[in-house]
């Protein structure tokens, strides 16, 4: 180690003491001057190392802490409660939550039915295949899930893109049955990622869609949704499968001719009702029951409508025959092998992390109103397994819904009681109530759809992400137009890629600030934001805010001897005390790469040239052990190595008076 | 602002003064309390920090910084000089430095004519083009480049890579003329992409090619290319077109019959040779002469040996009848419209930046050895426009050699100039020496070839990575396996991808530490490395390592909650104080986003839950910008934010004990 061994140590031995220097008595000013050691953290085996950040990329929330020194028999409980919630809270069951689970659970149902046979039209199914979902994925939640106001079915998101990447690559109208097939087998991929993410601990993945892409996306898709409605809504019969904002748009006044009066008298007047209840509810949301109770009321006053003026209604387009009784087994129907299999895969894979991102956000926001955890991976296995068994049994993807989370909530739900609840409900309509169906209008269901999508166009929250952070309103617009006028999937792409170019970015570019002292204190901060701090004579203080690595090292090179250089140039302007030593505080550089050991090891011999002395201050653990092992400190010498700016101010000022 | 307004100030308006408290007596042992505010950056406009970003982006070294408070004339001088480098060195140019240059100039043109053409066959090009490349580039870089020890021609790498990626998509034995214009055009849009990346500033793209990557990728394309000698080294005839190693050794033996023994015997000596010569010169720099002229005495040697038993070394295959003259015009052979121009603009990308990440790293090597800046993207547009240059005059992509600038620099170079002197010998060459080839047997070029390339296997370096940042270490392993049994461009695909990975890594799961006070002094330091800091009672300090993203906001909330989870089961076990206070430290905070403000918000409100309060200290200047403009900062109130750990403390401490 050379000549720095006795300022480096690691601490495992005990030996981090501090040293007291005696100042000479012409420097009366300074208190006793302590310098500190700079300390390796405790040394690690590579193996140690290895699993140390395999846990904590894995296994952050130490989900087996409750299993520590427990009983046998505890753990045999707590193990049970792990992998199925529902004996967590089933032993604590009461009538009380029973009484209010089972009010929560007719209303959500009573928003469920329609909103199923309204999204699986949005997905291009058949409208029985909406509520088959909404009958065994809830009773599947309600074993497996740990959120205890998620309301379980299909969603508008999901189906709608599982409607577009499909359709895109096999006609609904032409091969119905194949269309069906794929459906059934991307919900089953979309489970088994799901569940694998899950199982596998990977649930990071999807925090890569942050807030911002969100907000841009579903705006986006909320506006094309919409916008393929207006077919339902003016009565057009052909129109474009395309989901672009032109095609769709061209398409709907080609088809001036095919609009029908009645049809778009009878749609509007139910989407004027439904926003203006939407927005008693959203305004008082005591409230909350007419906003949930509307859907159903417009569907069965528009059915009465149409059947008491059947002549003269003559022009709209009704819903038809569907099939009573349960869901039918589908597990003949998965596709695995033939031309569509990886459309099937890309479609699964892209609903499920849209899926997920849907359910897990909503999980996590009751949760957090009813100060409870949510286990995102324990949460991603069980709407796995949710959307697996429902492939099985005639389901597309389903997961925890915004909307009907949000009425189950407000409408006092306590547990998952209340999806089965809302199950018994959607397994009397299917085995009983299809036959009222029959005379429905398509168009109440584009009006349910249009009014559910509106209510994701964030605007507030897209002014907030322009006001706060500019790239992050960037990564928005981006998904916003990519989803609006390339693809869904592009859309998507293009704003994780935006994203992850600001954390690239932020890397590539760091911040580099002056510190100076404020005067009193020890406190060194940067100059030009804090008026009090002064520039230390002879030193030049430098921060730099990010790790230093390979697609930094050249910029912050050439950077800090900018700084360097523009420092010189102010002495000379000032005729102030020439520089001699340049510190770098390196507290927020996080980490370090063998290229930012290089670049530090260049920068050193750069100053030297110009007679100036590099002094490094306050590495943080990882960065002083890879200083350590490349045996770039021996360089430093016992004067280029400081705990803090202070010490090292103080003490190279101290030994170079006297 | 709401109450928080008297702590938080814009500095601009002179307002950021310190408040003095006074202690009560009851509390003897503390000196007089300071507590500083925590300021904002100075206030600008959007548009200020667009341009103040963009300038760190695209100018981080202010090119224009000489041209400041200049004379009209010296800004045209410097103009002149900023465009064109020779006018700077031009002026001072003696009659000492010519000599030194003279000497340099030829004993690089005698190792880049057998390196022109052995290279030039590494790229399945006709040998005469290797030297037409070492004519033109050369008299075009020292008319733009601004390192003065670069040794310009082609190079091992780029024309290996050249030779794989064309030769996938067109036959060279087939249809030669294609794949001349093709190699011609991947050059043209070579130099096209890399004169746009120094012209728009976008040099940083180069940085992304860590040296780790390189490290792997270097050594197995020379794993690669010494495999692809063994044709040539054994005389076979029949040989596969394919790069990656699994074919090649099939290929090699396969044909076993073919070999040919006088080939072996000589190819084999002459390596043998070759290698000596290069292990003496390395372990002494000043015998570099000899490893500079081994390959030239070699080919002549060759050629005499094979002239003088013409009759007994039939067998060897020899390189046959060259043009002579000067470099034709070639740009009628570009390539601009057809099936193949993808392919072209693909190789060009590719070999453009790998030779420019050579021929900057070995121009900043040089510069810095003699302490001289070189401008990264003036190299760049200066290397592409002598590639443009290069694709209209019978060159193939060129840039600074590694082998070649050592032999140049050792040999005293002192300006461009002895790349000119280079040119000027391969133009004797071309005009007069060509016939002398004739007899020069190919077993020699492949000698040669080996020689260079292995070289570029650099296990030291491999060696260090490995000891000192285990994933630099997997980037190269990736690079590396990936270049031997895949392809060049998707194992360097690969490597760039391992290092982004690295780096989302590191922000996706960020280091938090718990932090305590070292006694006696303000510092709070890691407790699991400072043996001697102390926990602060009642208090618990973490410091996160990372910026807040939406890639880390689910993560870091849920491992705060876990820490302090832990620490109140600890308080418990130890029967100590309860924990009233958690203070983050965000100094290493480098940046926030919009979900990094939320989960700042959610964390708030689940300590509020368990009785606990959320104190930031020191954010930087960015972070504290943008909690300021999301209005959270109201809701931490007066004593939520602090400048440092120590005065949060401190002050929070005085104000309950009293």
């Amino acid at each position: 180690m050379g000549i720095n061994s006795n300022r480096v140590e690691h601490c495992s031995d005990h030996a981090c003491h501090e040293t007291t220097l005696t100042i000479s008595s012409t420097d009366i000013a300074m208190p006793a001057l302590q310098v500190h050691k700079v300390c390796l953290p405790p040394q690690k085996t590579t193996l140690q190392k290895l699993r140390h950040r395999l846990s904590e990329i894995f296994f952050p929330d130490d989900p087996l802490h409750k299993f520590k020194n427990q009983t046998w028999f505890n753990k045999l409980v707590f193990g049970l409660q792990f992998f199925f919630p529902i004996f967590q809270w089933a032993p604590n069951y009461s009538f009380r939550f029973l009484r209010s689970d089972f009010i929560s659970g007719l209303t959500i149902a009573s928003l469920a039915i329609p909103q199923g046979i309204s999204y699986a039209k949005l997905a291009n199914l058949p409208p029985i295949v909406g509520l088959y979902s909404s009958f065994v994925p809830p009773l599947i939640y309600s074993l497996l899930g740990s959120s205890r106001h998620l309301a379980v079915g299909p969603v508008s998101i999901a189906s709608l893109v599982m409607g577009t990447m499909l359709s895109e690559a096999v006609s609904y109208t032409d091969e119905p049955i194949l269309y069906l097939q794929l459906a059934f087998t991307a919900t089953f991929f979309a489970g088994l990622f799901q569940a694998s993410l899950g199982l596998l601990r990977l649930g990071f993945i999807i925090d890569f869609l942050s807030k911002a892409t969100l907000v841009g996306f579903m705006a986006g898709a909320s506006v094309i949704v919409s916008l393929q409605q207006l077919k339902g809504l003016l009565g057009i019969v052909h129109f474009t499968s395309k989901m672009q904002i032109v095609p769709v748009l061209t398409s709907v006044f080609q088809n001036k001719h095919e609009w029908s009066w009645q049809t778009i008298v009878m749609g509007v007047s139910f989407l004027i009702l439904l926003l203006i209840t939407r927005n008693i509810s959203m305004r008082k949301p005591k409230l909350f029951w007419i906003s949930a109770a509307c859907p159903l009321a417009s569907v069965i006053l528009s059915t009465i409508l149409v059947v008491l003026f059947k002549s003269k209604l003559g022009g709209i387009h009704t819903i038809g025959h569907l099939p009573k009784g349960l869901n039918p087994p589908s597990s003949n129907l998965l596709y695995f092998h033939g031309p569509f299999v990886a459309i099937a895969i890309k479609t699964g894979i892209v609903t499920g992390i849209l899926s997920l991102t849907e359910g897990i956000a909503v999980g996590r926001t009751f949760a957090s109103l009813k100060n409870y955890q949510v286990d995102g991976n324990k949460e991603m296995t069980a709407i796995g397994f949710m959307n697996m068994a429902g492939s099985c049994s005639s389901c597309y993807v389903t997961t925890g819904s915004f909307s009907r989370s949000a009425v189950n909530y407000n409408a006092g739900a306590q547990t998952v009681v209340s999806n089965i609840i809302m199950a018994a409900a959607v397994l009397v309509t299917l085995l009983f109530l299809m036959p009222l169906f029959y005379y429905t209008p398509s168009v109440i269901l584009a009006a349910i759809i249009i009014t559910a999508v509106i209510g994701l166009i964030d605007y507030q929250a897209a002014y907030k992400l322009w006001k706060v952070d500019k790239i992050d309103f960037l990564a928005c617009i981006c998904s916003f137009l990519g989803v609006l006028f390339i693809s869904v999937s592009i859309g998507l792409a293009i704003a994780v890629g935006v994203s992850v170019f600001k954390i690239l970015l932020h890397v590539t570019r760091p911040n580099t600030v002056v510190l100076g002292n404020i005067p009193g204190t020890q406190i060194y901060q940067n100059l030009s934001r804090y008026r009090e701090a002064l520039r230390v004579p002879s030193f030049l203080i430098l921060a730099v805010e990010a790790p230093f690595y390979f697609a930094n090292a050249t910029y912050l090179q050439e950077r800090i001897l900018r700084f360097v250089r523009e420092e010189e140039e102010r002495i000379q302007a000032n005729n102030e005390t020439t520089m001699k030593y340049v510190i770098l505080d390196m507290t927020a550089v996080t980490a370090i790469d063998t290229s930012g050991i290089d670049t530090i090891c260049e920068l050193r011999k750069a100053l030297q040239n110009r007679s100036l002395k590099l002094v490094l201050s306050n590495p943080v653990g990882s960065v002083m052990e890879k200083l350590h092992q490349s045996n770039i400190l021996e360089a430093f010498g016992l004067e280029g190595l400081y705990l803090t700016v202070g010490e090292a101010v103080a003490d190279i000022s101290s030994s170079w008076k006297p």
